[in-house]
C-alpha cells in the first residue's frame, strides 16, 4: 500500500521529483503539509482544503491526546473519518510539543512527564505510548518518539538528547503495531552539530525506517546554520526514501531545503501569518493592517486563482480584520488563511515543475538569496 | 427592476407566497435574510451561503457606518461588489442600533446624536443622512430612518416616536436619491399599542411606499404579544406590497407571523447561536456542550443536506468546540452556523411548498404552540 518513487533528479543541485503512495492517496514530493493542529485546520473546510490542492494534512499527537484524546478519535473511525480530511495524513510523535508546550516535568531515561498546557494535569509519555497512540490516530504516516531541545544548548545535553532519540526510535519501531497500514519515520536529531546529526542518522539508519525526518531545527538557530544542518543531514540520508523536515518554513526556507534534497514540509507560518493579516504572494507580504489597502480595488495577488483572489478587493480584506482590532470578522482570517494555503501548494506545484524541467537552481534564486541555496 | 408578486394565499391563514424582483435577482417568499451586520455573515464565505439557499442578505447601516465607512463601500463598488455577495442585499436604516448599540447622547426633532460603540467618537444621523449612506451602499432594498423604543414604554413616549417615525419616514423618502435602483421600505413602529400601531401604519401608507416593515418588536416582549401585535398591525398593510417583520425570530416566531401574512425577516439567531455551539433541527436544539455527543458518530441532523451535516460526526463538532472553551477550534462556529442557515432556508422552502399545497395551517403546527398561529 506504501511506495516512495524517486521520479527526477535535478543536475544542478540535490532536488528530487517524487511519489509517496499511502492508502489515503498518493502525494507529490516536494510537498508541503497544511498543519491541523487539533483535528482541523483553522477555519478551513476539508473541501476549501482540497481546492488549494493540498495532498497530505498534518495532526499533532501531542494535542489530540490531550483533547479529545486518541481513543475518541479511534472510536469515531480514526483521524481520517473524524476530520472529514478523505486523504493522506501523518501525525507528529508529540516529542516537540511537549518540549516546547508542556510545563516539563521529568525526562527519564524511558519517558517524559509533562503538564498538560490546558488543565495542568501530570502525563507520561513514551516511545510505547506516543506510538500506541497515534496507532489509534490512524495516520498514514506516523513518526518516532523523539527528543527535541531548544538551541542553543550544550554539546553533552545535545549528545544526551541524540542518545535517547536514537534508543526511543527503537523502541517506537516494536511498539508500532500497525505496520502495513501506517508508515513510521524516523526523526534525526543533534541540534546544528554536524557530527551529532551524523552520529543520530546512522544509527537511524539501521532501523532501516520508510522515511526520516530532520527534527530540532526552526528552534531558534539563523537561517543559514539550518539550511547547512538541512544539507549536511540530508546528503547521510537514504536516497530512495523520503526526507521531511519538520515545521519549517518560510518560501525561502521551504526553496534552499529542497535544494539540499528536502521532499516534506509542514509549517503553521501560511496559517498562523493569514490569521492575523500577513499574507504571502510572489511580489512579497501583503499586510492587511496597513492602511493603504484601504480603497484599494485589486485583488490580495492578481497572479493567484485562489477563491480569496477570485472574489474579494484588499479593501474588503483589509475591512474585514480593522472593524475591530481586536475581534476581526472571521471572515477575514478565513479567507486570508485560504489564500496563504493556496500560495504554499502552489509554489510546491511551481517546484515540481521546475525540477521536472530541469531548470530548479535558476529558478529557486528569485525566492533565496545570492547562492545560498546551491548545495 | 422592482416587483412584487402575490402568488398564492393560504386558505385558512394569512400566509401568502409571493416573489419579489430586484436588479440582483429574485426573492421567494416568505424569506429568511441572514445577518450580515459588518460585511460579512460571520465566518461564512458567500458561495457556502448561497449553497444553503439564501437569496438575500442582510447589512447593518449602523455598523458600516462606523467602519469602514460608506464612502470607503460605495468606492469599492457598493455593498454587492465589497462583500461579493451576488445577490440581492438589504440595509436597515440605522435606527434599531442607533438605540440599542450607540450611546445615546440627544435625540432631536430632526436627528440622533449618539457615541460609536467603537471609539465613543459624536455622530449625527438623521432621515437624510440615513438615507444618503443607504444610497452610497447600494443594497437593493433600504429602510427609511425610525426611531426605535424599548419595550415596556409609556404610551406619551411611545406616541412621540411614532410621531417622529412617520415624520422621518417622509424626509427620509424626500432624501432617497437613487428610487430606480433601491426600494424603500418604511418602518412601522408603535410598540405593542395597537392604536399606535394602526396610526403609524396609515400614515406611512400615505406615502406609497413599495412594501413595509413591522419594527420594535423583539425587543422584551413576550412571543404572544409579538404575534397578536404582528397580526394586526400586518392586517393594516396594503395586501400586495411585502411585508417584512424586522429581527425576527426562532422558527417558531417566523411560522407564527407568516401565519399572521408577514413575507420576510432577518435574525442573528442562526448565526450567533451555531457559534455559540447551539444549532437548529426539526428534532429540537443539539447543544454541542454538552458531554453526551463525545461519542456520537450521527451527523447534527440526519434529515439534513448541509455540507455540515454530510461530512462531520456530532462527536468531532463538539469536539471542536470542547478544544478550548475560551476559544473554540474556528471550525466549529463555521460548520454549526452554516448548518443553522441551510435549516433556516430549509424551514422556509417547505413553508412556501405548505403555502402552495394549500396545507400550511395544518403543517405549521409542528412549529407553533396550540392554535396560536391561526389568525
Amino acid at each position: 500500500m506504501f511506495n516512495f518513487e524517486l521520479k527526477h533528479k535535478c543536475p544542478d543541485t540535490e532536488a528530487r521529483l517524487g511519489k509517496i503512495t499511502t492508502p489515503h492517496g498518493e502525494i507529490d514530493t516536494p510537498v508541503f503539509m497544511p498543519v491541523g493542529t487539533r483535528g482541523s485546520v483553522k477555519g478551513i473546510m476539508p473541501k476549501d482544503l482540497r481546492e488549494t490542492g493540498a495532498q497530505i494534512i498534518l495532526g499533532n499527537t501531542y494535542h489530540l491526546l490531550l483533547k479529545p484524546g486518541a481513543d475518541v478519535v479511534e472510536k469515531l473511525g480514526g483521524l481520517q473519518e473524524f476530520t472529514s480530511w478523505k486523504g493522506p495524513m501523518l501525525t507528529d510523535s508529540g516529542g516537540f510539543q511537549v518540549f516546547s508546550l508542556g510545563g516539563l516535568n521529568r525526562i527519564g531515561e524511558d519517558s517524559v512527564q509533562f503538564k498538560s498546557h490546558i488543565d495542568g494535569q501530570l502525563i507520561t509519555l513514551c516511545p510505547k505510548s506516543a506510538t500506541k497512540i497515534q496507532n489509534q490516530l490512524g495516520a498514514d504516516i506516523i513518526m518516532a518518539f523523539d527528543e527535541c531541545v531548544k538551541l542553543p544548548c550544550p554539546r553533552e545535553r545535545m549528545k544526551e538528547a541524540v542518545e535517547r532519540t536514537i534508543r526511543w526510535a527503537g523502541q517506537s519501531l516494536d511498539a508500532h503495531a500497525r505496520k502495513k497500514e501506517q508508515w513510521m519515520f524516523g526523526i534525526v536529531q543533534g541540534g546544528t552539530d554536524r557530527e551529532l546529526r551524523h552520529y543520530c542518522a546512522e544509527k537511524l539508519i539501521e532501523f532501516d525506517f520508510p522515511g526520516y525526518a530532520i527534527g530540532g531545527l526552526s528552534v531558534g538557530e539563523s537561517h543559514t546554520e539550518m539550511i547547512d544542518t538541512t544539507r549536511f543531514t540530508a546528503k547521510v540520508l537514504p536516497e530512495n526514501k523520503p526526507r521531511y523536515l519538520m515545521g519549517v518554513g518560510t518560501p525561502k526556507d521551504m526553496i534552499a531545503a529542497i535544494s539540499c534534497g528536502v521532499d516534506m514540509f509542514d509549517c503553521v507560518i501560511p496559517t498562523r501569518n493569514g490569521r492575523h493579516g500577513f499574507a504571502f504572494t510572489a511580489k512579497g507580504p501583503v499586510r492587511f493592517r496597513n492602511e493603504k489597502h484601504k480603497l484599494d480595488s485589486r485583488p490580495l495577488d492578481e497572479d493567484c486563482d485562489c477563491y480569496t483572489c477570485r472574489n474579494f478587493s484588499r479593501g474588503y480584506l483589509r475591512h474585514l480584520f480593522m472593524v475591530d482590532k481586536k475581534s476581526p470578522e472571521m471572515l477575514g482570517p478565513i479567507l486570508v488563511t485560504l489564500h496563504n494555503l493556496a500560495f504554499y501548494q502552489w509554489l510546491m506545484k511551481q517546484t515540481r515543475q521546475a525540477i521536472k524541467d530541469d531548470c530548479f537552481e535558476s529558478w529557486a534564486r528569485q525566492w533565496t538569496d545570492d547562492n545560498e541555496i546551491v548545495c
